[in-house]
């Protein structure tokens, strides 16, 4: 029998799903890897990614395959895993509509002004002379073009904006239309009218955001980060912000999370926080489980069609 | 030389757009219908189409065609105009897009808890545990199937929506998966996640929403009207939100406004008022000129294209 073992416990109604479809297999579920009783026999190994060690790893001696059920890598010892030749997938892509629609959400209240119309509402006060605008022939650069940044760019489009785009390679992409190298972003930061990052967090990532690129944004620009908090240094941001250097920022990763509750950020009225939310859905785990049920029965039927199989050796 | 009379005052970057693209024509312009002089003089009346009664036809002797720089037609004396063959066109659907971005806007909000998340900003509290939902999969019941309508629904089944509508005829229109008639709304108004009306106000939509209908609506809808005020009563409204048998309604227009300042609808957790602004937007006037230029040099060279003409004795 396959062993397969979570250090989550998923509800009851996924976890009856699984025993149902798969009774060749023996899985257990534990609420924490610490809790985990028979790591040295488990041949599929179900996790978010963020509790395991090397050590881990060498204690499980039967492990062909780990299951990262988020997207997020960073904390994965694939050192260890790669000398094992454990194979890794993840449930990269189930991110994209939350988060693209937590984008546009932004955008739009940002336009239509609804913090402020709140304001009005609270006071009892009727203003129509509110001057509102629209997404509609604004300039929108993504900065990151995969699964979440085309998601993005696809709905912008049918909202009518000119949609720009940033990779590694500078390679054309569905929904843009233009993209850039990340080494040629100074020319389509000083016309956008929104920055959106969702750049994961990597060596070439890390703090490429600058204080020139906040000198050549546009005085209206807005910038959003959903993607990683150290694409930019806290006290860069800080200082964009309190110079008015661009109109507001919206910012949902933090370079060390929570944010403390000191922190000047809560209390900046350019800068809106949100506490890392921008992909939470009520229909996350049921999304990580359609990618983890179709891998599994390529794994027991020996099939070589495994869906999000991560590099190993890259890390991504 | 054609005479040309405005009852509003243009910016003068689209006055002076006027007077150059139509040297043939002689432009006054107004600030109210009261201070206008030569009415008796105008052949072409260009208005908000709130200030003209009866008797300002009467008047106008020479008055051939009426452009309405708005959507709204409620005010016009119809029958006056009819009388002496006078012909109208408005700038319906310039609306469109506004109006279709608040409405995103809201729903995009409504899902993400814009406004709870705000509230923990204010408290510098990091709480990632808020359960957030998403527009995909939801349905969407639109009352009014125009250019408004239509805009919504294609921008919500981009956000992979399920969108019914509601018209007159029952008559499918682009974007809709389904289209049920006004009389037959009770079914779709069962199974829909957000209903949002853009209902003219007519003799058919007037009251037409009634505490049936909030009656059979899921307890966790979420109810727009951009439309009119009229389409349903206040009271009907006020106690289906008491009594919670809808999660939210979002209201921007009302029976009498501007609302008063002691109105019980400001105080309500459950209901958000906004001031009448879901077509306000900085591109107003500019798409409404659009029209009125086209139609000025289809008048003028005695094509007939005119956008936007509308039935004088239907009112629409």
């Amino acid at each position: 029998m396959v062993k397969i073992l979570f250090t989550f416990r998923p509800p009851t109604y996924l976890r009856e799903q699984l025993l149902k479809k798969f009774p060749q297999c023996d899985f257990s579920f534990y609420k924490t890897i610490g809790e985990a009783e028979e790591l040295q026999k488990a041949e599929i190994l179900v996790t978010y990614g963020e509790d395991l060690t090397s050590k881990h790893i060498d204690e499980c001696s039967q492990l062909k395959w780990i299951m990262v059920a988020s997207a997020g890598l960073e904390k994965m010892p694939f050192e260890a895993i790669h000398k094992k030749q454990i194979f890794v997938t993840n449930a990269r892509g189930i991110h994209k509509i939350p988060m693209a629609e937590f984008t546009l959400g932004l955008m739009l209240s940002h336009v239509k002004r609804f913090p402020e119309l709140a304001h009005l509402e609270q006071n009892a006060t009727w203003n129509k002379k509110l001057p509102l605008q629209e997404l509609a022939g604004k300039r929108l650069l993504i900065l990151g073009t995969g699964a979440i940044g085309s998601e993005i760019a696809r709905l912008s489009q049918a909202f009518r904006m000119d949609v720009m785009g940033v990779n590694r390679s500078g390679r054309q992409v569905e929904f843009f239309s233009g993209i850039y190298q990340l080494d040629h972003m100074k020319e389509p930061l000083q016309t956008a009218d929104f920055i959106v990052s969702v750049l994961p967090s990597t060596k070439e990532t890390k703090y490429v955001l600058t204080e020139e690129h906040f000198h050549i944004m546009k005085e209206t620009a807005v910038f959003i980060n959903i993607g990683r908090g150290d694409l930019v240094r806290e006290r860069v941001l800080h200082q964009a912000l309190k110079e008015g250097q661009i109109e507001h920022a919206y910012i949902d990763v933090f370079e060390t999370e929570p944010l403390s509750k000191d922190h000047p950020f809560w209390k900046m009225p350019n800068l809106t926080v949100t506490p890392h939310i921008s992909s939470i859905t009520k229909n996350y785990l049921p999304r990580a489980f359609d990618i983890f049920l179709h891998n599994l029965n390529a794994y027991l039927h020996k099939k070589d069609d495994f869906l999000n199989l991560i590099d190993v050796e890259k890390g991504y």
